[in-house]
């Protein structure tokens, strides 16, 4: 990311109708389309610090969204939150093994504070199972500390080289999960149940199917046991990563002494759990439901449900605008979130553009003649279907309609998943299907043996999203690369 | 800070009745107590990274109701929220000359991204006017953007040398908002009413009355144009700063080229302000209200209003338990927040200690006599009265005690501040009285000079906290000083 960008206060007047046709088509280049939607629809932009992007307040608001409806599934399951320092002594990162290989690479090291030179450097977190983990062993004493069940939302920083706003940044947001249990097998069912409380959030609000499984070892997290995860299809056809859940085992418990004396009187290491999501999502959400006009958002995740657009004729202010009002009130009243764009400096023309562009689910338009009428005119963004509604049927038909996008966008985004999935036994299709333009998600058995992991990833840039709990069994299947016996059913995409 | 403290795994057993006495009274030694509340409440503890804090489940709920009431606010007087980067270049922070100054010996840098030495050095925030009004410059462009009303709930780094948990730590959480305006006035109508936000939310939720006044020019925020402040009186006697909120004038718009094409077409650069309360507040609410027995909570700000304690006779967990749930679920349908502690392993007695220790409002106790009797006991944790309450009167009364408490606690704070006020024009008496056990405020006429404030300081250690805007006025008086004719009301105090 640099500074090259030009002013792009897209409020301003004087940019009128090029607005939307300044995005590029998603067929004639999708990573352009993505970086067009980001920056046009004001959901974040570039800054001087390399890597590091500003979520602006349109998308931060979708993060809000996200927030206040994972963090209440992680609260009625049990959880709470807390917040842990950012930094990180050098000599405590080093402590676990395979964390340290993992992240040291892409670590930011504070060594001066003020104008003095630190004894030890500081890591700017990356993640924090080992400064709770700290924590956890000052804390825990007896088995019935146990489970110790904390969340915290917080920024980390990995010094990416490569960076994508949302998908990939050197500085994120996100939330992270760490919890400390009294068996293996809570620790597995909390990994577990975290899994699924990811996959109903994402399907349920951002409209985002999801694949839950296992991932190969070469892929899970440095210093996990096991590590699960959801993944979603992009629009173009490649996977995307949308949460994980590690089951730690005992490793993090040896290197960092989260020890508690047991119901046998014996003092033994806790088992832990850590499990995230990040901003990634709205990465996510824009690339599974966003098209050619810009963003589309489910109704449970956006900002604004309804953007109501009086249409300025005569004196509008006076006849129009009131209307306008009481309506914006009453489906508030109602719980909706409501946007009236009462502008005097755009045309409805531009007003309509832009709210596609900013994927609110209904456009709600009024005008004298509506007035006249006893009517408005709404707008689907999703279908594009409208519909002029009698006043009294307003409040039941955008209830109705935001039910029916919400599960539209879910039913469309699993239909061209099903239609992008494959199954095959065969190395050659496998490649011929990886070449293609939106090469999608190939379910193939598997001899999992990471050398060969490796060569698939090398010859063709997919790798194993993971191992699908819902895929068929491999039993008595061979491997579709090296024909030995498959001990597993694998999801291979190529993926952000 | 350092990691000396023992483990102090307070839920586990055989910790017993102990718990609560090894309070330190607030009469032996206020700060000591402060400590003791802030770690045996579970508020916070100490890392092992240098003035470095875990804010703890139980805190983190208190800045969860802060953040929700606040951010409630802010957003109901048309601020939006988002997110900008932790990181800031060095060139960048060293554009506004008072602003460097004021912030360049406190701040961390980072030098390493990986393995590789960084060409420019990174200032983690202190504080983010400088990021931001690089962004700014970039989206603004006409009249018609304005004003920009942003605000963002973050951490931010300052390497303090001497820290005490919540009041001053290294990493701190706070929310700071950025404005930008086309007028001068218009931003000074801002910084106000930004104030009386604050003032009205603290003092509404926090039961904390505050001070609202503007700071002198030497206790201003380096690089604002005017600073204001919301000031509180601890219960040693000692201030606290609540909250700030600054005029920025065209300071930060010039260094960094907030510039934007007026309504006369004419170029010219933005006026800005910039406001936070952090964390510092959960300190003050600590030592606002709190006593020998530990944290005394506001019902709107504690994250239990009301504590369950079933009395444990006989086979309680079928013949108590159930109406105990029962009456739980009752006042959580009425948004009361409540905690059923039904924990086997600890006595009545030993919960009565602990929720009072974590300043419960309520406490609410029910054993098979009450049964019987159709009643519970309630106990008011700020007055100590305790009362049977017949069942069919539950509910009303706890609400009414709620208010009760909410409306008492503010109003006790209030008088023992009036009582801790004093008004001099006598530096001797002035002495006197700053080197008393609870030197509390003192209003005095003021000359305005920075040489003789630094002289008070000096000698007496204590500070202009601001020039109230309630103050008579100094009209007419001689400084208390230096007998110089006196231009405004200072409020003096020691601070934390």
């Amino acid at each position: 990311m640099s500074q090259s960008q030009q002013k792009d206060g897209n409020k301003g007047a004087g940019k009128g109708e090029a607005f939307v046709t300044a995005i590029t088509p998603q067929s004639e280049d999708f990573s352009r389309w993505y970086l067009d939607v980001v920056r046009r629809a004001e959901l974040a932009d570039y800054t001087m610090v390399k890597g590091c992007m500003v979520i602006r307040p349109y998308g931060y608001a979708i993060w809000e969204r996200i927030q206040h409806l994972l963090d209440a599934r992680l609260k009625a399951t049990g959880h709470v939150n807390a917040y842990f320092p950012l930094f990180i002594p050098e000599s405590l990162l080093m402590k676990e093994a395979d964390h340290v290989a993992g992240f040291a690479p892409e670590v930011a090291w504070v060594t001066h504070g003020g104008s003095e030179k630190l004894e030890e450097r500081l890591a700017i977190r990356p993640t924090s199972e080992v400064i709770i983990g700290t924590l956890y062993a000052k804390w825990l004493q007896s088995w019935r500390d146990l489970p110790i069940l904390i969340n915290q939302w917080a920024n980390v920083v990995r010094w990416e080289k490569v960076t994508r706003p949302f998908l990939r940044t050197t500085e994120f947001l996100w939330q992270e999960g760490h919890t400390a249990h009294e068996t293996e097998a809570e620790a597995e069912e909390e990994t577990l149940k975290i899994l699924q409380v990811y996959k109903e959030f994402v399907e349920t609000e951002l409209a985002m199917p999801v694949i839950e499984g296992r991932k190969s070892d070469s892929e899970k997290f440095a210093g996990a046991s096991k590590t699960y995860s959801i993944e979603a299809l992009m629009g173009d056809g490649r996977a995307l990563q949308a949460g994980t859940s590690h089951n730690l085992g005992q490793n993090f418990a040896k290197a960092f002494d989260i020890k508690f004396q047991g119901r046998d009187k014996v003092e033994q290491h806790a088992w832990t759990t850590s499990w995230g999501v990040s901003t990634r999502l709205i990465g996510g959400l824009i690339m599974v439901h966003g098209d050619d006009s810009g963003l589309v958002l489910p109704p449970n995740i956006a900002p604004y449900q309804v953007v109501i657009v009086p249409i300025p004729r005569g004196n509008w202010q006076e006849t129009v605008l009131p209307p306008a009002q009481a309506i914006r009130d009453q489906l508030t009243a109602q719980g909706v979130r409501v946007m009236l764009d009462a502008r005097d400096a755009y045309t409805p023309g531009w007003k309509f553009a832009e709210w596609e562009l900013r994927g609110v689910p209904i456009r709600l338009e009024i005008g004298p003649k509506d007035i006249e009428k006893g009517q408005v005119v709404l707008a689907r963004r999703d279908t594009r279907e409208k519909q002029f509604v009698p006043m009294a049927d307003l409040l039941p038909q955008v209830s109705q309609w935001l039910l029916d996008i919400q599960a539209g966008l879910l039913e469309k985004a699993r239909q061209l998943r099903e239609e992008r999935s494959h199954y095959t036994e065969s190395y050659e299709e496998f490649k011929a299907l990886m070449a293609g333009a939106r090469p999608g998600l190939i379910y193939a058995p598997w001899c999992d043996d990471a050398v060969v992991e490796a060569q698939v990833k090398t010859e063709t840039q997919a790798t194993i999203r993971n191992y699908p709990f819902t895929a068929p069994s491999a039993e008595g299947k061979a491997c579709f690369v090296t024909g030995r016996p498959a001990l597993v059913m694998a999801c291979f995409a190529k993926a952000y």
